[in-house]
């Protein structure tokens, strides 16, 4: 039987999603909590997005087939009980046999946060401290450009097809809190990071808005390849297609009410 | 020359405030940064709370002494650049040198924070997980009884003098987050988290708002002396009497806006 689930993760203390030779992934303790709970037989998760070391996820969207004795509900308990502090699992529902998480995602939105005050160690776990005071004006300017269908290779690592679509990027402060949320069809390696490393060259004056829509027309890596921190990063959403179809076709534990 | 200094720092690193023959400490690290920037010379760091292994502060309020060649604006920035990334100092000021941040601290205000919603790694760092839909006008109706002079044996650490004043608890609920706030002039070793742990049983239905009011009567540990785990403790605010006297006749950096 072929779940989905919503999974939430403070990145921190991870090397990133994806299993690697060495190091502690979130799906390896995924895949250990699952093997648990089915006799020990393995069982491999598949993920939206592959995010990278240090970066948070509240959204992240997981599937992978099991076909051990437990329900849904048991199933979820289980994992909940099993799994480490730093990750949980939610709204955990079956669907069809098909889904794929990385094929079936429509929409992905990731946050960056920073905070733009004097150093605060209880608020920049989770963004990114910057002294400076940042134009945030120029930084939403800047933003504007790279909104729409572009060959992004400017703004990420290597990809034989780097065509991507931006859908927006808002970028807003309350406060000394600036938010930058980027919203796409999907994203290159690194590429909202690299994007919001842009807008704090922009922010602290180095770099004008014209800078990045001309750097957008390159085929290279813009501004020396920079990219923001990870641990500002998070995962915030993915919208997928067909696990929804599925959801409503078999009905759904009513968990995924945020979804 | 005496200064004082606000301290904000994440305790989860940390066994507690207070050096400790063994384990990494919030006052060891100042210490060891002071020692830094006086050419090797102890200095001793002093605090008006001396906060438990795993207790987060915004408002924490040391003193030392410090007769080196730095100003004030000077040593602040040392300071900044020598201690690691879960310690800020903030609002450095001079102040009169028989200023004892244990003292002349006049009101101490706590925040315990509580997560009551499904499991969510993210918020639980700094607020501990419950389950069980809490009863939060049970608790609020609980915490009266507590206000006030009283005898606080029954939720502290043994004191030879254990009569406290708690000037205000307020228990708040904002969508799942519940907020514990507690006021008072100073505090027994533990005291806020026992406090936490009997409106905690008050909130999912183990107790009555009349048994922790019995309790106080006591003069032994309520409830098998139960505390609340230490992550979601933080101390937020420290009023201090003389500092301020001293501040204004003196006049200060212009840093201490929140205080």
């Amino acid at each position: 039987v072929r779940y989905r689930a919503r999974v939430e993760y403070d990145g921190t203390d991870f090397a990133g999603f994806q299993v690697q030779p060495r190091g502690r992934t979130v799906q390896g303790q995924l895949e250990a909590a699952l093997r648990r709970v089915s006799g020990n037989r393995p069982i491999r998760v598949e993920a939206a997005g592959r995010t990278d070391a240090g970066v948070h996820a509240v959204g992240q969207v997981i599937a992978f087939t099991y076909h051990g004795r437990l329900a849904t509900r048991e199933l979820a308990r289980a994992l909940d009980g099993l799994l480490p502090p730093d990750i949980a699992v939610h709204s955990l529902r079956r669907v069809d046999r098909s889904f794929r998480p990385r094929y079936a995602a429509l929409v992905r939105e990731y946050r960056y946060t920073i905070w733009n005050g004097p150093r605060s160690p209880l608020r920049e776990r989770y963004a990114l401290g910057v002294r400076e005071t940042l134009d945030v004006a120029a930084m939403a300017r800047a933003a504007r450009a790279l909104i729409g269908r572009h060959d992004f290779s400017a703004f990420g690592g290597a990809d034989r097809q780097p065509v991507r679509t931006v859908h927006a990027i808002r970028v807003r402060a309350a406060g000394p809190t600036i938010t930058i949320d980027v919203v796409g069809d999907a994203f290159l390696r690194q590429m909202v990071r690299s994007i919001v490393a842009a807008l704090l060259r922009v922010g602290r004056g180095e770099t004008g808005a014209r800078d990045v829509a001309a750097a957008l027309a390159g085929s290279r890596r813009a501004f020396a390849g920079a990219v923001a921190p990870a641990h500002g990063l998070c995962l915030r959403r993915v919208v997928t297609a067909r696990a929804s179809r599925a959801a409503s076709a078999q009905g759904n534990n009513g968990e995924n009410r945020n979804e």
